[in-house]
């Protein structure tokens, strides 16, 4: 072989090694101020450009940048944009089943939550939700529980929650509404002005640390525990079809781990901050009060009839449903006696 | 430039783009056949090689291969081997403080020991007390609670522990020693035919899906709960300081998120399990039992002693727990109203 035509197969040879370049534009649904939330996707971006050689270039979009929040899944249905980072819930009127991979109220934690998905069918039947829409979804990130929000005035029996008017997301929301109150869902960033007004009574978020920066406790001060409507909350990597069929199989396994690794960040990370939040809140003078058990009871037996309404409703969140119900009661049998503290 | 030059050039570009070629040898602790401890380190070698282009060439040897599993830390230390995947607890005898990042008695669950590990300064503490050896340790696994172990007889009270023959790791073997049984430690593949033989009274291993590869229940029909010794544990891939000084920090990049992206694996898959292996369990007649109030108040009371012990014996040892003692404190106040069902 000649000098030139042997430097331009070792060229040749050299580029096949090469991993071919990807694109991958991200819109967040959350901003990146925002604690844990806002982070989980920017983590999954700093672990994906610190792994060089896989040839993945992603820009990540801060909330509302290519599309407003709400309309993300949408966005990446139609292949507007190629990804959303957001929580599924957030498609509950559109497509009701999504809610059931995001939070369950009184359902599973997050360890729980991620078993069924990755390790008992419940991806899988995500999977075939999803590609009916051209979309693909990766779990992406997980939280905590959530706080119960922001109350102006204690609640104290069923009757004091009739007619209040309340910012509560997902299904969470359907249960407040069964017990009489007047539910609306509104983005972040538009609560603090309403719940000043008193156009809200109360509101939602999410766990003390984000809420914090969101201020809701200068003008609500009766903060309520336990988050029986998202004891965790599992957010979605949602990738238009053929932007993913774009990525080579190791781009793909590149994806994939950082999300997971970047889920086992959004857990531990949400875990870490709760506690500081919350002494924060109470040098602030906040009421912090835990639901008694009467109301308790009363919110579980809404969120049983609320689910059961919904899989009458949607054959999709019925399947997926009773797929998560069926291995929270197999896994329920040693979970009940394996733990010291529970 | 001629066309030689050029191709020559354009040679050198791309091989300056590809990843240098580095190999990492890890000596796993346990047999590839066991669910999830032996699959920890095999998911994340799967991770590394689906990944293209980080040049990292993986090679995890099963238990015993190279070296027996506890002589491992010696032999990384020793550069004799490049890592080791490995539980901490099992280097207590020669590095006291390794069994507080492994496991505690009554200590933190999984997420809430991965929080302060992460994201709490737990593993900045460990990176100091390890690089004394020559040794950085990377967390990259977890399980989910063990079980307290197989019994011949039931265990009523203290009385029934006195002179009692049992294999128990870790912190919590010192407890029972406290509680008058006489401690021995065993390789996984030695307890059955002890406890066959007489030789042991009973015996823990881990969760109920490993341990019934192992047979235990053939011999010793009383399985007890919660497994209060290690209500989760940690996994560590120690690696050599100069085998990891070698990779480029790309390179380290790829082996933090996959050991992350494994620790997540460990911990769904190690939950996905155990509700099986229980049901097993009762089909083939093992009596199932939770300990009585008044014994694991007594293990909680031995178990606070062991652990005041060591941290008098060793400075390590009494940082890195009050480090997380200090974590669970604050951690705590949150965690007590969080959870809707604990």
């Amino acid at each position: 072989m000649r000098p030139l035509l042997l430097a331009v197969a070792l060229v040749g040879l050299a580029a096949s090694a090469q991993a071919q370049s990807a694109k991958l534009k991200i819109q967040s649904a959350f901003s990146q101020s925002m604690p844990v939330l806002g982070e989980m996707i920017r983590n999954f971006e700093s672990r994906m450009n610190a792994m060089e050689g896989h040839g993945v270039r992603l820009r990540v979009y801060d909330a509302d940048k290519l599309v407003p929040t709400l309309q993300i899944f949408d966005a990446v249905s139609a292949g507007k944009i190629d990804a959303g980072f957001a929580w599924p819930g957030y498609w509950m009127g559109k497509l009701p089943a999504a809610t059931v991979f995001g939070a369950i109220p009184f359902g599973p934690d997050a360890p729980e939550f991620l078993a069924w998905l990755h390790e008992a069918g419940g991806l899988a039947i995500w999977e075939e939700i999803y590609r009916k829409q051209g979309v693909v979804p990766i779990p992406c990130g997980v939280i905590p529980p959530e706080a119960s929000g922001w109350f102006r005035k204690p609640i104290e029996s069923e009757a004091d929650l009739a007619g209040l008017k309340v910012r509560y997301a997902g299904l969470g929301g359907k249960v407040l509404q069964k017990l009489g109150a007047s539910v609306t869902m509104l983005a972040a960033g538009d609560i603090f002005l309403s719940l000043e007004r008193g156009v809200l009574d109360a509101t939602e978020y999410s766990m003390p640390a984000v809420d914090k920066n969101l201020g809701f406790y200068k003008v609500a001060r009766h903060y309520y525990f336990p988050g029986w409507h998202q004891p965790s909350s599992v957010m979605e990597l949602a990738v238009n079809e053929k932007s993913w069929a774009k990525l080579s199989a190791s781009q793909q396994a590149a994806v994939r781990t950082s999300c997971d690794a970047a889920t086992l960040w959004g857990l531990t990370r949400g875990l870490a901050l709760q506690g500081k939040a919350l002494t924060y809140f109470e040098k602030e003078g906040v009421e912090i009060h835990r639901w008694s058990p009467e109301l308790l009871a009363r919110f579980r037996q809404a969120a049983d009839e609320v689910m059961e309404e919904a899989s009458a409703q949607d054959a999709d969140f019925a399947r997926a449903w009773s797929s998560l119900r069926a291995f929270l009661a197999e896994h329920g049998r040693w979970a009940d006696i394996a733990y010291t503290d529970r």
